[in-house]
C-alpha cells in the first residue's frame, strides 16, 4: 500500500466531520476523502439490514480510490455493519469509532472496582448492544448505562447553539437519570455530540470523563497507520481533501463548516443510482 | 377504472398514516395500499432531484398495483415532486397535500381583507415555496408566515406527549413569533403534526384556525372519487389495508399504531434494491 495513497472516511451525512478535523489536526499532511451519504441520512433508526447494504456501496466506491485505510466515521454503521464489512472487504483496512471509544471510557472510569460508564447514541447504534460488548469486554465489573438521544442529532443539525433552553433541556433530559446513579464516565456514542461537548460536561460536572469517540477514532488511526509505515510523516504539503455526497442540500455548507470548522469546497454528487451502478456485482445492496 | 380498485398512499416514512386515518374515517370501505420510505425516510432535509427521484420509484412500483388513485401523502413530497411526476404519469390519478390544506387555510383565515396565515412545515417544504403559491393564489392579500419546525418531526416519533416540557417549550420557540404577529390561521404542513394539534391550538389560542393537512388531503381524495364515479359507497365489507415499507425496524409497529389509531399487521419489506429494478427503464432514479 502506497504511503501516499488517502485516507478515506466514511458516514451517513456530515456529522463525520467531527473525526475528520480530528484527524487532520492529528495527521495535517494526509490526503483524506469523506463520503456522506446525505441522500440517505440518518442511519441511527435504521435496520442492520438496510445500513449494511448503504456502508457496502460506499466502501465499494471508496475501494477505487485505491484508499490507505477506511474510517467507519459513524457509530450506528460501526456498530451494525463492520464486522460484517470487514469479513467481505479482507483485502482493506478498516477500522471504525466504536473500539477506539469504548477502550477510552473504559480507562476513563478510573481505578473503581465498580464503575459506572454511560453511554448515549442513536437507537440503532444503543438496539446492536456494540458499547456494551465492547466496554463489558474491558471493564466486566462496571456498572453500564445506555441511551439513545434521538433528538440531539437533529437539534444540532439545526444550528442551535449550547445556550439554546432547548438544547440545555434535551440534554438534562437525557442524562439526569445517569447522572443520579453517579456517572464515572460518559461515553460520546455519535460523532455529532462533540458539537455540544461543553455543554454535556457542564451538565455532568467536573468528576465524570467525557469521551468524545471522534478524537480518540482518529488517535487510533494514527497509531495504525504508524505502526504500518503508512504515515506520510516528512512531508511539507498540507494534506487535501475532497468531499463526496449522495445528495446535495443548501444545508451543506453551514453543517459542514460547522463540523469541520472551516470551510469546505463543493463536494462531488455521487448519486445513489451511481452506487447501485458502480457495484462490482451489479445489485449487491442486499446480500444477507 | 375499477371501483374496486385500492386507493395507494405514499409517504417518506409513516407520518402519512394520519392521512390514511383520516381516509378510512371518510372512506371506511375502501381498500388502501400504502407505501412507506423508511429506508430513505427523512424526506424533509434533502434536495428536490433526490426527493422526486424516490417518489417517481414509488409511484413505479405502486402503479403495479392497479390503483383508482395514488395520494402522495407528504408534504415535502408533494411540493418538490408532484408537479413533475403528474406530468410523466399522464395515466394515474394523482393528488397531493398542499392545495387541499392551502384551500382550507385561505378559508380559514376568515372575512379579514389582510389576514394572517402561517405555515409550519419542513425545510424543504418551506424552502420550495409550494405553500407560498398555493396560498397567495388564494388570499393574494394576506400576510404569509413560513417556519422551518425540522425539530417536530423527530420529537413525534421519539413517542414524546404533549405533555412533555421540551415538546411544549419547541413548539413555543417555533410559534411564539408568529403569534406575535397576529396569526389568524395555522397550516400544519407535515403530516406527522396532527399528532400534536391539541398542544398546539392550546398555544396559538382559540382565535386562530388550526388546519390539518391531513384531514383537508382525505376530505380531496373523497371529492374526487365521488366526481368520478369511483367511490366503493355501497359496500358492507369493511376497506381492506396493507403496507409496504423499504425498511423494516423495531420502530415500525409502535409508531404505525400511533399514526394509524389501531393496530397494523406486518408490513411488506420491499428494498430500494426491488425498487431500481422494478422501474420500467432500468435505473430511472434521476432523470433530469
Amino acid at each position: 500500500m502506497a504511503i501516499s495513497a488517502p485516507i478515506a472516511v466514511l458516514d451517513s451525512g456530515l456529522g463525520g466531520l467531527t473525526v475528520v478535523k480530528a484527524l487532520r489536526r492529528e495527521m495535517p499532511h494526509e490526503d483524506i476523502l469523506y463520503f456522506g451519504d446525505t441522500a440517505r441520512v440518518p442511519y441511527g433508526s435504521k435496520s442492520g439490514v438496510t445500513v449494511t447494504g448503504y456502508v457496502r456501496q460506499i466502501i465499494q466506491y471508496l475501494k477505487g480510490f485505491g484508499p490507505k485505510h477506511i474510517v467507519i466515521a459513524c457509530n450506528t454503521a460501526t456498530a451494525l455493519s463492520m464486522s460484517t464489512l470487514r469479513a467481505e472487504f479482507k483485502e482493506l483496512s478498516i477500522s471504525g469509532v466504536i473500539e477506539p471509544g469504548a477502550k477510552a471510557a473504559a480507562a476513563a472510569a478510573g481505578s473503581k472496582r465498580f464503575p459506572v460508564i454511560g453511554v448515549i447514541a442513536t437507537e440503532a447504534t444503543i438496539r446492536s448492544k456494540a458499547y456494551e460488548y465492547a466496554l463489558a469486554r474491558r471493564r466486566h465489573h462496571a456498572r453500564l448505562l445506555f441511551r439513545p438521544t434521538p433528538l440531539l442529532v437533529p437539534i444540532i443539525e439545526e444550528g442551535r447553539g449550547e445556550e439554546d433552553p432547548l438544547v440545555v433541556l434535551a440534554v438534562q433530559q437525557y442524562l439526569n437519570p445517569m447522572i443520579k446513579n453517579g456517572l464515572d464516565a460518559l461515553l460520546l456514542g455519535c460523532t455529532h455530540y462533540p458539537m455540544i461537548k461543553g455543554l454535556i460536561a457542564r451538565i455532568v460536572g467536573p468528576d465524570v470523563a467525557v469521551i468524545d469517540s471522534a478524537d480518540q477514532c482518529a488517535e487510533d488511526v494514527y497509531r495504525r497507520l504508524l505502526s504500518g509505515g503508512l504515515l506520510r510523516g516528512d512531508s511539507t504539503r498540507p494534506g487535501r481533501m475532497h468531499c463526496f455526497v449522495t445528495d446535495e442540500t443548501p444545508r451543506f455548507g453551514m453543517l459542514a463548516q460547522r463540523f469541520l470548522g472551516v470551510e469546505m469546497l463543493s463536494p462531488t454528487w455521487v448519486s445513489p443510482e451511481e452506487l447501485y451502478r458502480s457495484s462490482d456485482e451489479g445489485f449487491s445492496l442486499y446480500k444477507g
